[in-house]
């Protein structure tokens, strides 16, 4: 979805260019160009093409070419490495129509590692100390390619390695910094400022429903949503005369949209839904429990993934079969086999009891049917319910998630489980 | 990496063209290229050249014109839904120099289709009915969009929805057999078979060193790497004049293969490792029991993804705290003291008593420092211990991640828990 305004106006064309024949094989997801997009986009900027080319001298060559007739900036991804199938650097030259020269700075750091390590400098690490001829060359302090840029015409390229850590390292300090200053310069100095409300607990349409007349209330505002099921996220760029001006604009629409969005938002910004309930829980000095069936123990490595975890997750336990829940949970047997494993009684005293036993200031269950085998009449594939113990009572909430996967619902009762904490209270 | 003899001759040029400022702006990680790209590299075909546009009338025809100048066939992803922003027919028959008209079958199937759920057909819709003259136009039966084929000179467009389940129903009957009978013809009935074999516990330099003579001892073989931490793929394509020759061609080149590779190897194919995991464990009717502490429900949760894991998934003790590991799993309290909750002898504990409480044939534990805080000096971050209790005994190991993100020693860690489970044998 996009309810803005259409795309930036052309005053700065950037392109990317990906080279690497496992880009073109099914191999490997390109993911630094979604990275480096998303990075121009807060800057006000959408890139104006993407190509991929295979590993071939001549190719990559005649794609430089092109793109140095009609685009500003070139980012391109992949080929720096020391093998005789990376050609970045070699095609830049030819493109340009330079000679490939040393550079001695770069030839002799690349020696000094290599003999630190008690390995010796050849030929294929010397490849990657060859530059074009002319090119300004960066220090890469996180691998051993150098950063090059030279330009062609009015057209910028920027070689960066395909290795994700590297690329967005160099990106960081040597492309995206050069791009905003000659962007802000080309839009007469206007600025842009960026952020995204996370929201759970809602859909994408009825999310997007819910904040329509924003672009309305607010010039300049340019909105987006992203789907990263079971979550959807609004994006919200404003625009200004000064960098103030934006940010307060940005800050007025931010206020506008939560307020209609109410507590399906989780965060502003980047946090992940876990860090957040993390972070929440953490800042009332809270500590949680679980119970996991379905989930087979999804929500409670989803907290431990953040760092802190363990100051508010005490311990999960994953009772997957109805022989754990009684040994590990102390639930009744004939409750189970009266109530069904799936059912409203059987998550609450799971949550019961995984408070108690943890002694945790919440607990937290969940039970239901991930399928694609199981459920009841009552209860189809897809129905789970999730539970949550406070120190004032328990309550219980059923969900369905429909004809979904087996991932999506195990997804959707995690994240489930999880808000539940990030909303509780204790009283 | 790439061991094999370079990209396959130019036999027949397949491109992919994407549309969508969504794949611009850093939204949206396009996945179907890369699906569709190892399901073309199956067949012995790769994709030349991968574009990205926004969308934009005039950009999509220029692209289509220049790719029809070059290319045999070009697969698009993107464009083809109800808003004005899908615009990706109208270019094809813009580029094509036709008209846009109705096609009435679809006009029909998509009235029905509103008027079943109570909707109006309105213009939006009527929209999807609207393909270039002269266009074959397939039947979609699992989204609105109908599939659209058209020739322009030599090369051939086929018009793909972006969703991914739509991309991929439609490219599986219609776009990769034509493709494939086409690839056939040129190619004078040369025949690819293609699988692959999936490694644990090795690292990919390691295992491409291992299979480094396996081109030169079997002709027309080709091999690739893929990484997905913590696992390793190696990938083979075997070539010949019949599909039996590829055929057994390839199966020599397993057999080799996994020779050279031994244990390591958890999967011939396309089977995910909590797969192979679990039918192994159900092929020898063994249940397994775990006590997770830094994995934090991460290695149940990956057997728990797998359909039918609670025949042998039992139970997962996530003790994250050490006063969780006296609650749930009964542990001394003097031993954790002494030993420290990161040791050799807490990892056993777990690791007998998950077994012995959930009443299992296999227990296995995982203890570690994830980072980026704790660690002693004994054990770094980093550092895991991971234990497997049999009915013959109880065997541990200590492993290193190094100076890893938190997210990669965890993943570590819950593939080296899950490993214990796939190479058990209860003697």
């Amino acid at each position: 979805m996009d309810t803005g305004c259409g795309r930036t106006p052309d005053a700065m064309r950037v392109e990317i260019l990906c080279t690497g024949n496992e880009l073109l094989d099914g191999s490997i997801v390109d993911s630094n160009s979604a990275w480096i997009e998303a990075e121009l986009f807060k800057l006000g900027l959408e890139v104006a093409e993407k190509r991929v080319v295979p590993d071939d001298l001549e190719v990559i060559t005649h794609a430089m070419q092109e793109i140095a007739a009609r685009a500003d900036f070139c980012i391109t991804s992949g080929g720096l490495g020391p093998t005789p199938d990376d050609l970045t650097a070699e095609a830049l030259a030819r493109a340009a129509g330079v000679r490939l020269i040393e550079h001695a700075p770069t030839a002799e750091r690349l020696r000094a590692w290599m003999e630190s390590r008690g390995r010796t400098y050849g030929p294929s690490q010397s490849r990657q100390a060859q530059v074009p001829e002319g090119a300004t060359v960066l220090r890469n302090e996180v691998g051993s390619a150098p950063h090059i840029q030279l330009t062609l015409g009015r057209c910028t390229f920027a070689l960066l390695p395909g290795v994700p850590s590297e690329f967005q390292w160099l990106s960081e300090r040597y492309v995206i910094p050069r791009i905003a200053e000659r962007f802000a310069a080309e839009r007469g100095g206007e600025h842009f400022a960026f952020t995204q409300l996370r929201c759970v607990g809602l859909w994408e349409a009825d999310m997007a429903w819910a904040v329509r007349e924003l672009p309305a209330r607010h010039p300049g505002l340019r909105l987006g949503t992203r789907t990263a099921y079971p979550e959807n996220h609004l994006k919200l760029r404003a625009a200004g005369a000064t960098a103030a001006l934006a940010a307060s604009r940005l800050a007025a629409a931010v206020d506008d949209a939560r307020e209609r969005l109410g507590k399906a938002v989780y965060a502003v910004g980047d946090l992940s839904f876990a860090a957040a309930t993390l972070a929440k829980l953490r800042a009332e000095g809270a500590t949680a429990a679980l119970a996991e069936s379905l989930t087979g123990g999804l929500a409670a490595s989803m907290l431990a993934e953040v760092p802190g975890a363990s100051e508010v997750l005490l311990a999960s336990y994953v009772a997957y079969t109805p022989a754990a829940k009684i040994q590990m949970l102390g639930l009744d047997p004939g409750l189970i086999e009266r109530e069904g494993v799936v059912s409203e009684a059987v998550a609450r005293e799971m949550a019961l009891a995984a408070r108690a036993r943890a002694q945790a200031t919440y607990g937290v269950s969940v039970t239901g049917w991930a399928g694609p085998d199981g459920g009841t009449e009552r209860d189809p594939v897809g129905t789970f319910y999730a539970a949550l113990a406070t120190p004032a009572g328990v309550t219980v909430a059923r969900h369905t998630a429909g004809r979904a996967s087996r991932e999506r619902v195990r997804k959707g009762a995690a994240w489930a489980a999880l808000d539940l904490l990030r909303t509780a209270t204790r009283a």
